[in-house]
């Protein structure tokens, strides 16, 4: 029940951004308790003016490769199911396309269950209705 | 007290984006008990690979004209509420611009009163103040 | 532990983004306690047709050069600074690079402190421990 907006520096190619789009979205599914498929990934390819960050405040130091990802989950996960997605996110990103750690941010809010429909003009059901079948 | 952010697949026509537009902001009004004229709306055309979407995952099958819809309000409503407002909404897409109930997700999430300053650097005022007289 | 996303009407020139930019992390920084350095913002240049605003509605008369802030908190605050720093944002503003108060709508939610990682796959560490030594 996530969906993510990722925001980097315009420049990169279609093959690096959809190998970014992988790896954040196998990091969920593994991670943070995201169903198989449940993938909504928007992008924002931004000029360097558009896109303004403190090179080393709280980590760093960080480099034009510099990622944003901002993230909006339909439930609380628990600080260490926080801490479990961000280590494997940044593995995976290191892996593919290639990220440095140091070049990840990730922000994180939660909404209420009754605030998302998937479409039909429904109200989401329960999550696990959606996971395969044992 | 919304706003409103639309993501979607970049080529549409300005005469579609602001059909859908109009059509969005008729639903709010009509079922989400959004005062008339409270219509703050920004949309984000992406190309193909920045807008990345499970095309049956919760709901489905999406097409290429998929919609993501993201509603931040000034305060919760009812989950009777969230119901009537998606049933509404994709009822109006269905009619103008034409978008079918498969393509339309929303994601609705809500703040703290004090979170929004319409302008004139003051916190927003009562949302009833700016209703009609009756 | 803000992060920003702007969004304003395509056209200004990079000099203006910056200077618009400065002036709302100063008043982030001097009124809303944030830490120095603490800057994380996203700027959308976007369309006539992309960006649809009431002129009137809560404030006003809103112009083509009307500004949406969007902030994204790692805390609340309560009333009296967002009341500070709305007041002290549209006057930072007002002089560079010089927007009508009118035109400065700004939207504040929050997040918990665990959904922050700044980077390297760590949750945020609180935020005094990056705050200047007295």
């Amino acid at each position: 029940m996530p969906y993510v907006r990722i925001s980097l520096r315009r420049g990169k190619s279609q093959h690096y951004i959809e190998a970014l789009l992988d790896s954040l979205q196998q990091s969920l599914e593994s991670s943070f308790d995201v169903p198989p498929g449940d993938c909504f990934q928007i992008v924002h390819q931004l000029d360097a003016h558009e896109l303004r960050f403190n090179r080393h405040y709280g980590a760093g130091p960080r480099s034009d490769d510099f990622v944003h990802i901002a993230i909006t989950a339909g439930r609380p996960r628990d600080r260490a199911q926080h801490s479990r997605f961000y280590r494997c996110l940044v593995d995976a990103l290191a892996i593919s396309p290639g990220i440095r750690p140091e070049d990840v941010m990730v922000v994180i809010n939660t909404t209420e269950p009754e605030g998302w429909s998937f479409g039909n003009g429904e109200i989401a059901r329960f999550p696990t209705l959606f996971t395969p079948e044992p």
